[in-house]
C-alpha cells in the first residue's frame, strides 16, 4: 500500500466543503463534507478546512508523506501560486488568505489551486464524459456558466488564468442584465438564474401556463426546476423559454465550435435535467451557425461526475498539476 | 554551410505563388514568385510549383538533402496528411491533388501543410509581432477575416484542424449575410469586402459625403481604400462606418479575451491601414465587453510581416512541424 500514490482534494465552496483522498485513477478512497459556515469569516473557516484535511488523513490511516499532492479546488478568480481566491462571490470578506502556504506548512504536501469550473473541466476529462478525448469544452449550467477548455490533452489556463470564461460570451449586448455588470452574456440568457428571471417577467402575462399554479401563487418560488415541471406537462410559455434559451446556448456553442473545433461539448445541472427541451433547440441552432459544415457536428454529452464533481474537481487538480497521469 | 539547416516555403495563392528559402531564424535567403495562373488547372500549377521549386533551390546553390522541410501555406481547409486542398477558392477545379507525395516523391523532403491563416499565425509568432509571446490570436483582415490561435507557443489546430475560423463568430444572426451563407458573421461585419458593401449601401443617401466624388460617381468603386481616404478627410459617413466596424471587431475580440485570455491580438491589413480610425473604436468596445478586469487589456498589435506573410508563413509551417525551434 505505500507504493501507491494517493491525492487529497478540497473543494471549498459557498455551503459546504468537501474533502477526499483519491489514488491516481480518481477513485475517491474516502470522503468528508463540512458546513463552510462562510458567515464565521475565513479565520474560522482555515481552521475547519486545516482540521478536516488532517482528520481525513488520519481516518484514511496514511501519513501526510504517501499523499503526493493537495488539489484545491476554490470559486474563481484565484491565484494558482499563492492560494489567494480573489472577492469569492459566496465567501464573504475572505480578504487576501495565503491559503497554498498555510496548507503546505501545515502538512508539507504540495497544494495545487484551480478555480472550480476549471476544475470540473479537468475532471470531465479525466474521469467522467470526456475520459479519452483531447479536445472539449465543458460547461457548467447552475445558477451561472462557467467552463473549462481542454486543449490537445491539457487545460487551457490563458496567459492570465482567465481563459475559459465561457458564460461571459456576449450576444446581445443589449440584452437582459447579467450578473457580470454586461448585458446579454450568454449566462444571462440561459443560466438557471436567467431562466427563473424569464419566468417571473412572463408569468404574469399568461394567465394560460401553469407554472403560477405549480409554486401556489408564489411568483418568487418561480425557478428551473418548476419551468422542467411545467415544460414535461406541455405548458406552452415553459416549452417557448426553453426553447429560446436552447437557441442562445447553440448559438454560443456555434461560435465556440467555429474558434475552437472541439470533440465534444460536456454540459452540467441544468442541461442534463433539461435533456433535449434545451438541447435540441441548441443542437438545431449550432448546426445552423457552425462554419465547417464538412466535420462532425460537435456532441452535445452531459456530464457525468454528478454530485461530487467538487471533490473530482480538486483531485483532478491535483492530479494534473503533478504531471502524474 | 552545410551543417546550417535550410527550409523551402511555398505559398500557393490564387494570384500568386511565393517560394523561399530560409534559415531556423526565418531570415529569407533566397526567394522567387510566379503567377498562379490558376485558370489552366491544377495540372500545370502543380508543374509550376515543382519546376519553381527545383530553380530555387538550384538558385541557392543547395542540394536537396540540405533542406530540412518544404513547408506549404495554401488556401484552407487543407488535408495536412495528404497536402489535398478542398475546393479552394481561387483556386478552381482545383480536384484532390495529392500535393505532399507529389512533393515528397520528387525532392525526397518531408512537406508539411498549412491553411495560409494558421501558417501566417504561426509566422508573427515565431518571426513577427508575437515573437517572445506564447498566448496570442491573429486575424487577417481583408476580404475576409480569417486567424490562427497560438496556445501555450503552439498552434491550435482543434479536433478536426478546423480551429481558428474567427471571422465566423456569429455576431448578429440576423445581420448582413456572409460569404459563408449564414448572418452577421465578424467577417459579414468588419472586413475589407463588408466595408465596400455597406458603403455602396449607404454612399447613394449620403450626398454630403465625399466618397462618390473620390470615385469619379462609380459607385462599384467603392472600397475600404476609398472609406479610409475620406475618413482622413473627415468625411462623417466614412468615419461612422468605420466606428461601426470597429465596434463590432472589438465585441468579437471581446469574446475572444473572455474564452482564450491571450496576450496580444496581432491583426493584419485592414487594421494596419486603418489604424485608430478603426482600432480606436475597437478598444473601446473590447475595453467595455471583457468579462475579467483585473487581467490587462491584450494589445491590439499590428501585424509585422507584410507583403511576404506567404512566405514567412509557409518556412514558419516548416520549422513548426519539424519542431526545430
Amino acid at each position: 500500500m505505500s507504493k501507491q500514490k494517493f491525492y487529497l482534494g478540497i473543494d471549498i465552496g459557498g455551503t459546504k466543503l468537501a474533502f477526499a483522498i483519491a489514488d491516481a485513477n480518481g477513485r475517491l478512497l474516502h470522503k468528508l463534507r463540512r458546513p463552510t459556515q462562510a458567515h464565521l469569516g475565513s479565520d474560522t473557516v482555515v481552521k475547519n478546512i486545516l482540521d478536516s484535511t488532517a482528520e481525513l488523513i488520519k481516518q484514511a490511516n496514511l501519513s501526510p508523506s504517501q499523499i503526493v499532492c493537495i488539489g484545491v479546488s476554490c470559486p474563481g478568480p484565484v491565484d494558482c501560486n499563492t492560494g489567494e481566491i480573489h472577492n469569492p462571490p459566496n465567501l464573504p470578506d475572505w480578504g487576501s488568505v495565503p491559503l497554498k502556504k498555510i496548507l503546505e506548512e501545515q502538512f508539507r504536501i504540495p497544494a495545487k489551486f484551480e478555480n472550480d469550473a476549471n476544475a470540473a473541466a479537468l475532471a470531465e476529462f479525466l474521469f467522467g464524459a470526456g475520459a479519452g478525448r483531447k479536445n472539449l469544452v465543458y460547461l457548467t449550467m447552475s445558477t451561472g456558466i462557467g467552463g473549462g477548455i481542454i486543449v490537445d490533452g491539457r487545460l487551457y489556463r490563458g496567459a492570465h488564468g482567465s481563459a475559459g470564461e465561457l458564460g461571459h460570451q456576449i450576444l446581445l449586448p443589449d440584452g437582459p442584465l447579467c450578473g457580470c455588470g454586461r448585458r446579454g452574456c450568454l449566462e444571462a440568457l440561459c443560466s438557471g438564474t436567467a431562466l427563473a428571471k424569464i419566468m417571473k417577467a412572463k408569468v404574469p402575462n399568461h394567465p394560460d401556463s401553469i407554472m403560477l399554479g405549480l409554486v401556489g401563487g408564489k411568483i418568487e418560488k418561480l425557478d428551473a426546476h418548476i419551468l422542467l415541471q411545467a415544460a414535461r406537462d406541455d405548458d406552452k410559455l415553459a416549452l417557448s423559454i426553453l426553447r429560446k434559451a436552447g437557441y442562445y446556448l447553440g448559438w454560443g456553442l456555434a461560435n465556440l465550435t467555429n474558434i475552437l473545433d472541439p470533440e465534444i461539448f460536456i454540459l452540467g445541472t441544468l442541461a442534463i435535467h433539461a435533456g433535449d427541451l434545451l438541447l435540441a433547440p441548441a443542437k438545431d441552432a449550432l448546426s445552423k451557425y457552425i462554419f465547417n459544415r464538412k466535420i462532425p457536428l460537435p456532441a452535445l454529452v452531459p456530464a457525468k461526475l454528478g454530485e461530487e464533481i467538487g471533490e473530482y474537481g480538486a483531485i483532478a487538480a491535483a492530479i494534473e498539476q503533478t504531471d502524474c497521469i
